[in-house]
C-alpha cells in the first residue's frame, strides 16, 4: 500500500470540490447554461490576475499562450529581449525564433534572478525592442524575476513586459495593471489547482495595440477572435468544459481564500521549505531570490539526484521534481504552489529526510520539519 | 484553505480506487451482477478474517452485530462473562442486559488489558457461564486484549469466546479458526477502509451450535437465515450494494498487500506513534499492552483536552478523537489503521506539536516527528 503525493512544480494536487465538479455530466458548450458557467469563470479569473482586462481561456497548456503572445503581437523580423535564465525563458527565444523575430538573448546563470539594469543596458542598446519576454517564475530554477522594476524599464518606451507567470499568478503578487504587465499568461494546473489543460492569457491596451499590425501566421491561438467570443461568454474553438467547469469551482475557492492570504500562505510554506533546506544543510539553487512556487536544493555530495527522485517518486510515493539540463542529478525541486497546506510541507521535508538517510547522507531525523514546523506554526492564530 | 485529515478512529480514510468503486451507478442486488460482487467479497472477508467460516455481512453498524452475537446464541437468563474496560466492553454488558443475560462483570482500569487469570478464576466460580465477551482491541482506551489467551480458556468449556474485532480485525493477527475464536465482528469504517454502513460477523462451529437453541427475539439480524442467504449469494434483506461494491475493492487491496503486511505496516505506524508520544513527554494511556489500531495519549498537565482536539480538528483540519466519560478532557487518541501510512502519522504528530504549543506547552518542534521518522523510515526499503 503506497499513498501518493504530488509536490511537483506542475500539475499540482486538484481539491475534492473541483474533482467532483468535473466529475459532473459535460454539458454541451453552446447553450446558456454553460455560458452562464463561462461568464462567471471569466470575471473570477480577473480578480486572480488583478486586471480589468478580459483574461482569454484556452485549450492549451501554458506555451500555447506563450506562443500566442508572440504571434498575436509581432511580425518576423521584430526585435525582442529575451531574459534567458532557464528552461522557460529559454523557450520564450525559441519560439520568437520559430517565427522569425529577431532575439536579443540576456543569460542569466541558472540559479539567479536577471538585473534589470543588464535589461536597461540592453534596451537602451537596442532601441527597436519591440518586448521583454520574462519568467515572473522560473519554474526550472526556482527563480523569481523582479517583474516590477522590469515593468518600470518598458513602461514609457514603444515595447512590452511580457511575462510567463505559469508559477507566478495566484502565487505570489502580480498586480498586473498596477505594474503595468502587458502580457501576462498562466496555465490550469499549477496556482490555479487544476489539470493540465487550460492556458490563460490577458494584455493590456498598450499589447491590444500592437496586436492590429502583427503580421506573424496565426489560426487557433487568435487573441482577437477570443476577446471577441469572450464578450458573448463563450470561445471561438471547442472550450475544455469540464476543466472551465472545474475552474469556476477552484476560482471561487481562491476567492473566498483571499488573495492576499492565498499570496501570504504560498510565502509560509515556501519561508518553511527553505528554512527546513538550510536546517538540513542543503544549498538552495536559488538562495538570493527565490520564487515561492518551488525550493530547488543542491543534492548533498554523493548522492545522485536522479535516483533521489526516483527513489521517492516509486518507493515513497512522494513526487517531486529533479533538474533539467546540465542541472540533471543534481537538484531536487519540491514545489508548495496550489492546493498546497502545511501537512505537504511536512510530508515533503519528511520524504527527504528519510530519503537522504537511505543513501547515505546522515540528515538528522526532524531537524529539516523542526525548522518547517517553527514557521507553519504562523498559518494558525 | 483548509484539508481535513481524518485520523480519528473511525470512520477513517477511503481510499480513491473504493471512493470511485463506490460511485459508479447502483446496480440491482437480486441479479446475477451483484451475485457475483458479492460472492468475491465473502471470499475475500474470509481471507481478512482468516477463518473458512462464512462471514456475514449486514447492512449495520458494528453495534448491530455485537447485538446479533447475542441474540443469536443465547436465551434469557443465560449468563456471560462481561469483559469491561471501556466504553466497548461495558456495550457487551449493556446488550446482554437489555436481552435478560445475567452478565459477570469483570471490571479493568481503562488503559490496562484484562488479566486472562482474572477471567479463568470468574469462569470457575461461574461454571454455566455461556461466553465470554472481549474487544480485542477496546478503542475507547486504545487497549488490545490478550484474545489468545482468552481464547485457551474457553476452548474447552462449553463456553464460546465472542471478540469484538471492529478495531481489531486487518489491523493485528487475530487468526480465528487457528486461535478458536468462536464469534468476531468487525465494522466498514475502521481496518476495511470504507466508509460506515457495513457490519461482519463470523462464527465458529461451536458457535452455529449454540445458535440451534438460542431463544432471544431477533429478525433483521438473523445469523442461520443470512448463512443460507449468503449460500445463495445474496442477503436475506437490501445489502448496502455501494458499500459492498467498495468492500470488494478495499478488500483487494488488502489481498494485494499482503496480510501480514498489512500487520506490519500497522504495527510500524503504531510503534512510530508510541516513541512520537514518548519523545514529546506525553504519557501512554495503554503503555502495557496498547492497541496498534490508535495511540493514547494524557494530555499536558494544564491543557484542556476537549480544547486541544477541536482546535486540531477546526482550525487545523486535523481530527483526532478525545476521551470518553472519566477520560473527557484528559486524553487524545490519535487513530493510525485503515488507509494510512507513513505521512498520516508524520501529519498527526506534527499537528500534536503546533497545536500543543499554541496552547503553551512548550513541545519542542520536530521533536515527535523526529522519533516517528526513525521507525517509519522502516517501512522502506
Amino acid at each position: 500500500m503506497r499513498k501518493n503525493y504530488l509536490l511537483a512544480p506542475g500539475p499540482t494536487p486538484v481539491p475534492e470540490s473541483a474533482l467532483l465538479a468535473m466529475a459532473q455530466p459535460i454539458i454541451h458548450h453552446r447553450t446558456p447554461q454553460f455560458s452562464e458557467v463561462f461568464k462567471e469563470t471569466a470575471e473570477l479569473l480577473k480578480y486572480v490576475f488583478q486586471t480589468r482586462q478580459d483574461v482569454l481561456m484556452l485549450a492549451a497548456s501554458g506555451t500555447g499562450a506563450m506562443e500566442g503572445s508572440i504571434t498575436n503581437l509581432f511580425s518576423p523580423g521584430d526585435e525582442v529581449v529575451v531574459i534567458n535564465g532557464g528552461k522557460f525563458g529559454e523557450r520564450w527565444g525559441k519560439i520568437s525564433e520559430a517565427y522569425g523575430l529577431k532575439a536579443h538573448w540576456i543569460n542569466v546563470e541558472w540559479g539567479k534572478a536577471v538585473d534589470p539594469a543588464v535589461v536597461r543596458k540592453v534596451l537602451d542598446e537596442n532601441p527597436n525592442s519591440k518586448a521583454v519576454l520574462a519568467q515572473a517564475s522560473e519554474t526550472s530554477t526556482t527563480v523569481a524575476h523582479p517583474i516590477k522594476e522590469l515593468a518600470a524599464l518598458t513602461k514609457d518606451r514603444e515595447c512590452l513586459l511580457i511575462v510567463d507567470g505559469i508559477t507566478g499568478v495566484g502565487v505570489f503578487d502580480l498586480p498586473m495593471d498596477d505594474w503595468g504587465i502587458d502580457v501576462l499568461v498562466s496555465g490550469s494546473q499549477k496556482a490555479f489547482m487544476l489539470p493540465p489543460g487550460l492556458a490563460f492569457v490577458a494584455l493590456s491596451e498598450k499589447a491590444w495595440k500592437f496586436q492590429e499590425s502583427a503580421k506573424c501566421p496565426r489560426f487557433y491561438f487568435d487573441f482577437k477572435k477570443e476577446r471577441k467570443n469572450l464578450k458573448d461568454n463563450t470561445s471561438a474553438y471547442t472550450p475544455a468544459v469540464s476543466l472551465i467547469t472545474g475552474l469556476r469551482q477552484a476560482l471561487l475557492m481562491i476567492k473566498e481564500e483571499g488573495l492576499q492570504n492565498v499570496f501570504a500562505r504560498h510565502d509560509r510554506l515556501a519561508r518553511a521549505a527553505r528554512a527546513a533546506a538550510a536546517a538540513l544543510g542543503l544549498k538552495l539553487l536559488a538562495p538570493e531570490s527565490p520564487s515561492n512556487a518551488a525550493t530547488g536544493v543542491f543534492v548533498p555530495e554523493g548522492v545522485e539526484g536522479g535516483k533521489l527522485v526516483k527513489y521517492m517518486r516509486d518507493v515513497m510515493g512522494v513526487t517531486m521534481a529533479g533538474g533539467q539540463d546540465h542541472l540533471k542529478g543534481k537538484i531536487v525541486r519540491v514545489a508548495h504552489l496550489g492546493y498546497v497546506d502545511t501537512f505537504d510541507v511536512v510530508t515533503a521535508v519528511s520524504a527527504i529526510e528519510i530519503a537522504l538517510n537511505k543513501f547515505g547522507y546522515k540528515a538528522q531525523y526532524g531537524k529539516g520539519v523542526a525548522a518547517a514546523l517553527q514557521i507553519l506554526a504562523e498559518g494558525y492564530k
